[in-house]
């Protein structure tokens, strides 16, 4: 019997945004907050993935790699101790998802080419584990027979928001079929035409593939990054792969995996999935997702609720010397966020609008609130 | 010419309550906040009344008397600087406002017996100083002459939330007229015949009388509390009075001013007052006193406030190591009030219930909350 090659999952933590303000900022981006449930979103999505990995929990912890900015490696590793230095991948200059992904590949090439990486975002919330899990199994699966893979998320409405992956024939749940190509987000006669259609699904930007077929899909579709890698696999021989990282990585385009590669494979493996997908893009969907009390609150635990609906409350304030109380009382459908430093209150219907609060900092150079 | 006798404010600052939960605390209530204005109620009532004392400032704090709970006492000089130990007396126990008065009239007589003082409450408001302060002038004086005085606060609406007080014949503004008797608060229909008669005037509890006239008048009426400051001068006599007053003090009755003697009293005299006064009752009650933006929010400088309306926002936080913000948008007519270890949001009309979560944090032992 032969050892079956290793599987790596790759969190892509690189993210940015202003849409979680207060509570995300330049240096907290969204996957480091605990939008939804207790733990950061991106410790959440290496759990959730751990039972796929080889061996027991340690082991298994010894297969995740997170890509993130060198600027979130701290703060990324504070919410994930179990994590070496080596496994995190700290780009130096954000270059999308194309550099970064090839990177990862080209490093498990060098001594593993047969091994499957599964690429997953790290900011994003699954309602029905076990279920995703099965989905992955089978883009596991078919990565193993040497296809890139991806998972297509089945619509739920004609969202204008994401990506769409066309596949050939009836969508089948839970194993692959041909995909024929990645859409753009569309506009809204596109989208509904797309649901209608049953032969759309959405891109939730989850890949899967071997080592060796990544790193030879970017040698023929991104010969710049292939170059890169060249040059990075170079210094490493020499033990100077991090020195060069900082000159070679920003070289590198930036182009997203699924405009540098997805789109131009000749083969493209799609499972579909659907186990309660989110990419919790707003307060409101953090409210939608988080467990409520019977009055529809999402609120920290000890808090006081008086003639209080639909509130969400989010209090990430880290003085741990005083007991903290939120109450909150006679006021429904609010959104509350607390951190050290700063508060917002506004309501869940309006809560996108945080980003003119974003840009009224900026305007006043409040660089440190943001 | 000879030297006129002194004039004292003495501050009456042992309240406590609930009504502004998290801002007011048992160790910090309503008299110790900025609920109008940037400074603690009670030190603006101090400066309110500065100017009618003796010389500079520095002398006329000399004047300033603190009547305050002992476990008040620190943070009562904490925002007052200005006040040497021996200003701030220091209640055992709380014995409602008559033995703390006589007290402070019976230090006070055994060295000045025509020396005047004025007693305030601390946790009040008042729009238009300068008539404020002629008011007081005018009290002062009728004080002077051997009456002892207050102030009758010309009554807007029919509030059923005060004591009213009886006057003899038409109100006559500014001037000292004769009182006939203290009402307990009313039932509306009573309060609305008083506002109607024009002959009935809010009790502000402020009271103006020589030292020698209060000591007289307890004597007479509330022997009880007579006796003990018997008691007290003695032990002064040996240099321990701080250690009778742990005794002597909390055997006293617990009576009001207004009931142990003014109502008593064989000549009364009332000024008239017209000067924007209110008790501030409520967060309703600072919000519509403060200082406002342009769409009628009262929050703290620097705070982000986007199409937000009639806000009233107090930030009490002191971690002074980080910059804080407070941002507010699309939230019209709320209550925010944040503290160290607590945060509050509620509508203005329902900010009175704020007393329901002091409530269920007593029922929960929350008592550090409280």
């Amino acid at each position: 019997m032969t050892r079956s090659p290793s599987l790596y999952a790759l969190i892509l933590a690189g993210g940015a945004g202003t849409r979680f303000w207060p509570a995300s900022r330049a240096q907290r981006p969204k996957q480091l907050l605990p939008l939804v449930g207790d733990e950061p979103l991106v410790r959440q999505t290496a759990l959730r993935v751990l039972p796929l990995l080889d061996g027991d929990a340690k082991v298994a912890w010894e297969r995740v790699r997170i890509a993130t900015g060198a600027h979130l490696a701290e703060a990324t590793r504070a919410v994930m101790p179990e994590l070496a230095e080596h496994q995190l991948l700290q780009e130096p200059a954000a270059r999308n998802t194309a550099p970064c992904i090839a990177w990862a590949a080209s490093i498990v090439a060098r001594s593993e080419p047969d091994a499957v990486l599964m690429v997953l975002p790290s900011d994003h919330h699954i309602v029905n584990v076990e279920r995703f899990r099965a989905t992955l199994r089978a883009a596991i699966d078919s990565a193993r027979r040497g296809v890139i893979t991806t998972i297509g998320i089945q619509p739920t409405r004609p969202e204008t928001g994401f990506g769409y992956i066309e596949v050939e024939g009836e969508i089948t749940s839970g194993s692959a079929q041909r995909g024929l190509k990645f859409v753009e987000k569309p506009d809204h006669a596109r989208a509904s035409a797309y649901v209608a259609g049953g032969r759309h699904l959405w891109n939730a930007g989850m890949f899967f593939f071997r080592a060796r077929d990544m790193v030879a899909a970017v040698e023929r579709h991104l010969p710049a990054v292939a170059q890169g890698l060249a040059a990075l696999e170079q210094a490493a021989g020499r033990g100077e792969e991090a020195q060069a990282l900082e000159s070679v990585f920003p070289a590198m385009p930036s182009i997203s995996i699924d405009h540098g590669v997805m789109d131009h494979l000749s083969e493209l493996a799609v499972v579909p999935g659907d186990f309660g997908w989110s990419d919790v893009g707003s307060f409101q969907a953090a409210w939608e997702l988080g467990g409520k009390d019977e009055r529809g609150n999402v609120a920290p635990e000890g808090s006081v609720l008086i003639d209080a609906r639909g509130n969400y409350v989010l209090d990430l304030r880290t003085n741990a010397l005083k007991k903290r109380m939120i109450a909150i009382t006679g006021v429904d459908d609010l959104v509350v966020v607390e951190t050290d430093d700063a508060l917002l209150v506004t309501t869940r219907e309006r809560a996108q609008e945080v980003k003119l609060v974003v840009d009224e900092l900026k305007k006043r150079g409040e660089t440190g609130l943001i």
